[in-house]
């Protein structure tokens, strides 16, 4: 049993989505590398969903269909009004959020693969909205519709910020979504495949992933990680704080992977960025201490940087608050999440595996008085 | 790879809350039939919990608990009132509702034992209240509180009908209550697992079940019997009708089961109970046409009826609309749920299998001018 806990190294199903083969990542044959250099996200996403990159009048008909969906019915915003959004964490206001817009969507329970696409686009498009609207709600400012010339990556900070982002701003978020797209069966994508393989509807799909991205082991990790550093506060204090936690046997956030044994291939374009980004914006500690944090927990526990280390410092360059980060997660994620849920109804079976019984065996039931 | 298709036959963890084994259920080493013809549904969730039955003030005290929180906040009750209930679906609105709830629970986040066993109980207490105020809510009416000196299951019927029910239907609704409240690895508890591997919160794992639990091939099944059976009408159509959907290459809904491949020991009593109710009810055309499929699907396709199919026409005979038999699964199963994720986060792990590779490789990126 010990051995497949956590189900490590099980094949759970066949895919054609991502790869991670010799820890090379793919989407759809495409090395993340190439991808991260030269694509946009709209276009990742057109890749994850149709396994082809799009031609340009494709491209561009799949950029306007994005932003034409990006409203949220009005009722949304009314209920991100109506709680105290200053003690709710923005996951667990997404996943409500997005749980009520299968209500709103009166093709959710139809499950023709037609259907089932235009839902993803909607969720795909309607998400950014509601984290960005989330975000400035809760500092007394109206949400902002987007601007039909603007990216995606660049719609995402202008709806945040009310301001159109400069061009390196852009340019590395447009790359940090890219990143963060697909990534096989991480445990957010298994659970919306578990979910939707009885063949539930795809806001039900996605409610679930979001529910599991939210955890520190997964998506959370992000968030803490610059918990952790600016609770270290300086380049000197790095070593001594992560010994002191090592002690402490608390697990260091951004480090290690199941898959990844010797290192993540997205980690060093988030290094890259957070090292430019960081000087630019004048606060290369961050950039230092991860380093040194790095190196130290490479040398010592032999556990590798994972994808959610170098972001912290990358979201935070970008003067995002800490708590938007998961949900950031979440807007690229929900590509990968989409195509993986369109590839399990194209040809599904329900997702059911045992458990081994260590509980007691054949007890006597006895009527409580005689307890 | 496709011999563990669906992880059939493969271990993902260890537990210590149910066992199927030889085709008989037990709750913590108690057989399912001895529960079933003893227990009362607050008992066994005790015992899912506590892994023990409880004492006789235990139990007191508990019900006491759980009757004291099935209060919902207004804003929830307002939510269910501001939207189109009629074109929503009830897990739809169940699984908003309960993500919902953990935005006005202070402690969602909190992830001490004490804390979630808290939590349990609330969501445990709470989920009734929920679905019976949608319920009554679509229909014009007010939800009802609980009555302090009623059970769970005549409080669950009570709060749907507005008048207390009888002792036959308090007797027939507990134990199908005790009968769905667990069931191992199954699709919604595995899923709600691998949610709360990632130490995602409590709010967030029961979200992610339900969101399982909607998909026809698990808890929407019931509904979808009853629709069938509505359909076939007529005792004499029974066989005719069920001939032209295998036809058809459709599945009948209610039979087959991934682990009991002879006989799901649930059956029998809810087919008993459903002998019973419908005669009561003048309504004994449901039972025999469900015995005659019953025996003509087991003897042409080799399967057998499993836990949903005659628990259609006992909640029908209750008196219970057709869509709010999969939140009757959720209000039971949810038991099972909370013991699974409190027995998950006491012995974690983070479930992430692998894919197999089965796309393109080795693709080179072209830009978009060039495609
Ligand atoms: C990602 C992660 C969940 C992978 O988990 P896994 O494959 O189940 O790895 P295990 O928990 O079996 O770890 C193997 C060993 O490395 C240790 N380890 C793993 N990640 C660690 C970390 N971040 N800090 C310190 N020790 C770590 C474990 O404690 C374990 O040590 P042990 O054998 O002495 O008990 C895990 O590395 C982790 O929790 N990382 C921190 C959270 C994070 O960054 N998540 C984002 C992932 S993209
Ligand atoms: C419960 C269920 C999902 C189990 O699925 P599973 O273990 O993956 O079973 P499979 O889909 O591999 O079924 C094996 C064979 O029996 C057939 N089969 C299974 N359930 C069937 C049903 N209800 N009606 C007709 N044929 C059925 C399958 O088509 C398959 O036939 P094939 O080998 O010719 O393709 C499945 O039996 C089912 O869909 N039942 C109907 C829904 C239901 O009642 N769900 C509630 C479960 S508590």
């Amino acid at each position: 049993m010990s051995s497949t806990k956590g189900l490590e190294g099980i094949t759970a199903t066949e895919s054609s989505i991502s790869s991670i083969i010799d820890d090379k990542l793919t989407y759809v044959g495409y090395d993340i590398d190439d991808l991260a250099e030269n694509s946009s996200f709209e276009e990742v996403i057109y890749l994850l969903w149709n396994q082809k990159l799009p031609k340009l009048d494709e491209l561009n008909e799949f950029k306007t269909e994005l932003i034409s969906n990006m409203d949220v019915p009005k009722e949304i915003i009314d209920h991100l009004k109506s709680y105290d959004l200053s003690t709710v964490h923005p996951m667990a206001a997404l996943r409500t959020a997005v749980s009520m817009l299968g209500l709103f969507d009166s093709e959710a329970d139809v499950m023709d693969e037609a259907a089932n696409k235009r839902k993803a686009l909607r969720l795909q498009a309607k998400i950014p909205t509601v984290v960005t609207a989330f975000a400035r709600i809760r500092k007394g400012e109206d949400p902002i519709s987007p601007k039909n010339e603007l990216s995606f990556a660049a719609n995402f900070l202008y709806m945040l910020n009310g301001k159109e982002p400069e061009d390196i701003e852009v340019e590395a978020f447009n790359k940090a979504l890219v990143l963060h797209a697909d990534h096989e069966l991480n445990a957010s994508t298994f659970t919306a495949r578990v979910c939707v393989a009885t063949l539930s509807d795809v806001y039900s799909g996605v409610t679930a992933a979001i529910s599991a991205l939210k955890g520190p082991l997964h998506g959370g990790a992000n968030e803490r990680v610059m918990a952790m550093l600016t609770e270290i506060g300086s380049v000197e204090n790095a070593i001594p704080a992560i010994e002191k936690k090592l002690e402490n046997k608390e697990k260091i956030m951004g480090m290690g992977h199941r898959v990844y044994r010797n290192g993540d291939p997205r980690a060093k374009f988030l290094r890259e960025m957070s090292r430019e980004l960081t000087e630019l914006t004048g606060q290369s500690k961050y950039y230092d201490m991860s380093v040194k944090i790095e190196e130290y927990i490479k040398e010592n526990k032999g556990l590798p940087a994972n994808v959610d280390f170098y972001s912290a410092s990358v979201y935070h360059s970008l003067g995002i608050e800490h708590d938007i980060f998961t949900p950031i997660f979440a807007v690229s994620r929900v590509s990968g999440w989409l195509a993986h849920i369109l590839e399990q109804y194209s040809n599904n079976r329900l997702i059911r595996p045992r458990a081994e019984y260590a509980g007691p065996k054949g007890q006597t039931y006895t009527p409580v008085e005689e307890r």
